[in-house]
Formats: C-alpha cells, sequence, structure tokens
C-alpha cells in the first residue's frame, strides 16, 4: 500500500488538495495518506516551517503531494527570518530533488483563455527543466555593513545530471539556456551541457539560447520549444512566464525528481491568499499534480492517463472555474472530473 | 559644438548608425562625431573590444551613440577569454552608468505585430529601469576544479540611487521587482525601497513584485505597469520579455545613464548576424536612442520630439520593415523619416 505524505500548507493549498485526494482514491483505491503541517501552517503550529519529524515522516513516504505554501501573513524581510517557503527549500534539498518538470501544454478547450494570439499558442506542448537544489538558491548568502550577497554556484555534477534529465526527456531537441556571455557559471554550465550532449545523446538536436532571448522567444514563437534545461532562478523566471502563455496558470502540475527517495508532486500556482477559503479555487492543476504522482511517482501509468484524460473531457464539457472565466466552485469541478472516470 | 562618440560596433550596427546619424544630423546641424571601433571590431583591429584610448575619448565627449556589439565570430566559452560584450561592461562601469532606460510603449500602427492579443497590448506604455553596474555582472566571480561560481552584490547605496531614479521617472506608480523569498540582495533591496519610498517620494504608489510572478504579469497583463525598477539580471530578462510584448524589438531605443559624464544610447536590438551586410536592417531602434540622445544628453526636447514624430509618422503611411513583415530597406525607412522631419 504506498503510502503518500500529503502537505496541505496554506491558503487555497488544503482546499486543492482535498479535491485531488478525492480524484485519486476514485483510480487508485490503495492509496494511503499521511498529512502534514508544512509552510506557513507549519509555522503557526511548531514555529518552524517545516518539523524534522515531519521530514522525516515525508522521506520515508512513497510520494509527496503538496498543495501551496506562503502568504502575507509570514511575509519578512529581515535575513535570517523564518519564512514558509523554507518548507520547499528543505523538502528539495533533503529529499534530493534536483529535476524539476513542468509541461507547459495549453488545452485545447482554452486556447482562448491564453493572452497570445491563437496561431502563436495553438500546438504548444513544451517541457521546461528546472535545476533545483543548487545555483542562487543554495549558495552562501550574507548581509552586513549595508552590502548584501548571494552566490550563484554550480559543480560539473550538478550540470550533468540535470542536463541528462534534459536530455532524456527530449524526443528531438533540447534548448539549454544560460547567460554565457556574462556568467562563469553559465560557461561551464554551456562547456558540460555540449560535452554531454556529443558524448551521450548525439541524435538530440541541442542549442544553445541566453536568458534574455529565451525570455523573448518564449513569447514570440513558443512552439519553437520542445524541453527547456536551464539552471534555478532562470527555470524560475522562465517557468513562470511560460505558464502565463497558457492563459491558465490554475491548470499546471509540476513534478520534482532525482532523489534516492520520494518525488515531490505540487501545482504550479501559489496559495492565492485572496481567494482563500472561498471555495472557487481551481483544484485541476493539483488534481493534474496527482496525475503526476501516479505516472513518475508510483509508476502507474494507466492511472495517470485515467485522470488526465477525465479532466480533458470535463473541460471539454464546458466546465469552467473562475480563474477562466466561468462560475463553477472547486467542489463542482471535482465533480465534472469525477463523473468521467 | 556637442561631441558624440559614434560606436557602430559589429553587425547590423554600422548599418543603423549610418542611418540614425543621418537623422540626427536633420535636426541636429552641430553635431560632430568621434568615431571607434568596438566589440568584435575592437578585438579584431586592435586585440581588444575597447581600447585605453577609446574609453578616454568617449569619456571626454558629450554623448555616447552606439550600435550593436557581439556575434558568433568572438563567441567564446572559456572563463576569462575576451569577448566583444567586453566593451559594453567596461563602458557602463567606467562612465558609471547605472540606470539602464528602457521605455516600452509600442505604437498603434504596429499593435497588430504584437504576439499578444489586442485588447492586452493596447495603451501599454511602461519604462523598464535597470540597474546596469551591479550585481551578477560585477561581483566576483571564478571557475576551478569543476566548481564555477558567481556572486550577486548590492550596497544599500548602489540601491538608493537606482530606485530613486526609478521613482523620478514615475507619475503615479513604481513596481519594485526582486526574489525577497530567496535572495539576501533582494530583501536589502526591498529595504532600501520600502524606505526611500516613505522618505522621500511617499505620493507615488510603491509595489513589490517577486521576479517570477512579473515575468507572468507582463504578459497577462503589461498594461498594469508604469515604471518597473529592478537589479541588473532580472532587468536584462525581463527588459527582453517586455519588450518583444511589442512585437517589433527593432523599434525600440534605450538609455544608460548615471555618470557624471557622457551617457550611452543604443537600440536594444543586438547586430543581428543573420541578416548583416543586406542593407535590410530596421534603422528606428537607432533613430529613437538618437532621440533619446538629443533628450536626456544635450537636454534638446524639441529636437527629440521632431524625431519620435517624424518616426510615428512615416510609420503611420506604412512604411515597414522586413522584421515588420514589410519589405523597406533600411535606406527606405531612413529616406522615410527623413521626408517628415
Ligand atoms: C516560493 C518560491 C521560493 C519558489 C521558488 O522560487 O522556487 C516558487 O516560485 C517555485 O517556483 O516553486
Ligand atoms: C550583451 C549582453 C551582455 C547585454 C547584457 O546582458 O547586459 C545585453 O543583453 C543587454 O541587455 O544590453
Amino acid at each position: 500500500m504506498p503510502n503518500i505524505a500529503l502537505l496541505p500548507g496554506d491558503g487555497i493549498g488544503p482546499e486543492v488538495a482535498t479535491a485531488a485526494v478525492e480524484v485519486l482514491n476514485a483510480v487508485a483505491f490503495d492509496l494511503t495518506y499521511d498529512e502534514h503541517k508544512v509552510g506557513g501552517a507549519g509555522i503557526d503550529e511548531y514555529g518552524v516551517a517545516i518539523t524534522d519529524e515531519a521530514v522525516a515522516a515525508v522521506k520515508a513516504s512513497d510520494a509527496v503531494f503538496l498543495g501551496a505554501v506562503g502568504g502575507p501573513k509570514w511575509d519578512t524581510n529581515e535575513s535570517g527570518a523564518v519564512r514558509a517557503e523554507d518548507a520547499l527549500f528543505r523538502l528539495r534539498a533533503d529529499l534530493g530533488l534536483y529535476a524539476n518538470l513542468r509541461p507547459i501544454r495549453p488545452l485545447r478547450a482554452l486556447y482562448d483563455a491564453s493572452p497570445l494570439k491563437r496561431e502563436l499558442i495553438e500546438g504548444v506542448d513544451m517541457l521546461i527543466v528546472r535545476e533545483l537544489t543548487g545555483g542562487l538558491y543554495y549558495g552562501e548568502r550574507g548581509t552586513k555593513d549595508g552590502r548584501a550577497y548571494d552566490t550563484m554556484v554550480y559543480t560539473v555534477e550538478e550540470i550533468e545530471r540535470i542536463v541528462r534529465a534534459g536530455f532524456r526527456a527530449a524526443k528531438s531537441r533540447v534548448t539549454s539556456v544560460d547567460k554565457a556571455n556574462v556568467l562563469d557559471t553559465s560557461r561551464l554550465w554551456r562547456e558540460v551541457v555540449t560535452r554531454v550532449h556529443a558524448e551521450e545523446f548525439p541524435n538530440i538536436e541541442l542549442e544553445h539560447e541566453l536568458v534574455d532571448a529565451c525570455a523573448m522567444k518564449l513569447v514570440a514563437a513558443p512552439r519553437h520549444f520542445e524541453v527547456i534545461v536551464t539552471e534555478n532562478m532562470f527555470g524560475d523566471i522562465l517557468s513562470d512566464e511560460a505558464s502565463m502563455l497558457t492563459g491558465s496558470l490554475g491548470m499546471l502540475p509540476t513534478a520534482s525528481l532525482g532523489g534516492d527517495g520520494p518525488s515531490m508532486f505540487e501545482p504550479v500556482h501559489g496559495s492565492a491568499p485572496d481567494i482563500t477559503g472561498q471555495g472557487v479555487a481551481n483544484p485541476i492543476g493539483m488534481i493534474l499534480s496527482g496525475a503526476l504522482l501516479l505516472r513518475h511517482g508510483l509508476g502507474r501509468e494507466d492511472e495517470a492517463a485515467a485522470v488526465e484524460s477525465a479532466v480533458d473531457k470535463a473541460l471539454d464539457k464546458g466546465i469552467r472555474s473562475r480563474d477562466l472565466g466561468g462560475t463553477a466552485t472547486t467542489a463542482e469541478v471535482t465533480k465534472a472530473v469525477l463523473e468521467e472516470l
């Protein structure tokens, strides 16, 4: 019996988590759940964003299912202060989840929701592979005497393993994104990608793109991209930009993989304090994260595909939550999906 | 007689520089020009992207007018190698040009060129104020034993002066962009912006936005922004993203200000090696940079406005270079602008 570490988190996190667990239970009858308070909820209850006990329990689980963390209540400017986001940083690091996968595939039924002209968004189907345990997020930093610094650090090994994840996910082309005309980490990155490509993946096309140029091309010609692989901070920015192209952030799932233990699955959207408690959050990002959990976390492709196809069908039949211009509540969207299973 | 340091640079740089000088000469009869080879052209001629003599001459000038630098011929991955871009880094640092201003104002005649739906792009009129002499671009870096690092550094003074530039440029709202949930530099940034705002610009609205959220909002609701102020690398990425929203990178000018000596003006586009030598580059980005040079570099508002209005009129009458889906050559676009002066 696979055990899922369920971390609903803050804001709409618990609302969409409840919805997604209902859907998971409808296709996978043997899952058990172990729930922990993390993020702001962890701070309120235990004074830390995630307790050592929770980390230990999570490590012993088969997959991690996270809602969202953070909110204005726990925002602070102070260096060294406890932040809701620390739960994410610790989970990523302690579980060794160096590869964050973000598929960007706008649904036909939602093309109209995109800010982009239809002819640009039609057929977009890309995967962003973001490095998740290195770079500016984990480098040395500090503030002293009116001067602050952060360090972007990468080793050859860290670059090798993430670009391999990128190449493995690609059918024909990988776009490696860096800022090699400025950064030493990017020059090392480009060198390593070039070598790994030549030695291990010569049949995949490799192109190098500067991060600023990539930010442009994502808007001007998103269909160009198949797999984008890039470092942590660039991936954070570019994947949010790309997500928005679909016009429906509430729809998008993400998977964080790479460790020896469980992988982590969560929606792309945040805790959305503005709509918390109203029962109107779009649960589809979390439901589709559940599908990724079934596929990548538990190796259950059939059940994953069943969930994805139920979501497609429910949308085709017209169900729309508020973020998509509709009026359906979280419960109504969930019911519509369940009816297609 | 104002003396302009003319740095045509590489690729289409010299082509658009020639065009823009023609236009400048038609409104400002007393300008003299002092030309220097920089970028790849500098490397080919002198072995360095910019010579000490050129730097000295530029410092003695009244304004710097730069085409574009770089190209595949001078691309290299090696740390410490000579790069065409070094000319930019040295000019920015030696002239103290800490404030890069990038106005994003899609022309009505070109709304159709935008990748965004018309209702989103109509009326967009924002200014991105990018810090240009700090952060990852100038921090300590190195590569050793398979490990590379770059340092993002900011002092209180560096942040104060750039955010002041942002507030001064705003009528009603400034969006300060950082990644305060991760970076110490961003937490210092947010602290300083908040204080400068309260003490010196209480009548301007200040909002804080995380860089990933900003990358989304630029696509989803670009009209929201009036002035965006941010650090060097975030500004590099976001301003290129925002530029592309206009659908016409070839149209956009930029000004780098802040030093005791001359300021620098250049188009947003690069050296475009793919179309170099064909006489088809769009000169309007460089021509409008000339307008910014007249305004910010020489304090000649009337002449600047005359150039800008001539460009508007020429476009209204239908002239379009290849990047805008037309067939007009560089010379034909230049002539069309000259005819409106
Ligand atoms: C909450 C924040 C620290 C986080 C990040 O930057 O990694 C988020 O933006 C994400 O993409 O998961
Ligand atoms: C050429 C490159 C180093 C430069 C930068 O990143 O500053 C360019 O992208 C720019 O925006 O002027």
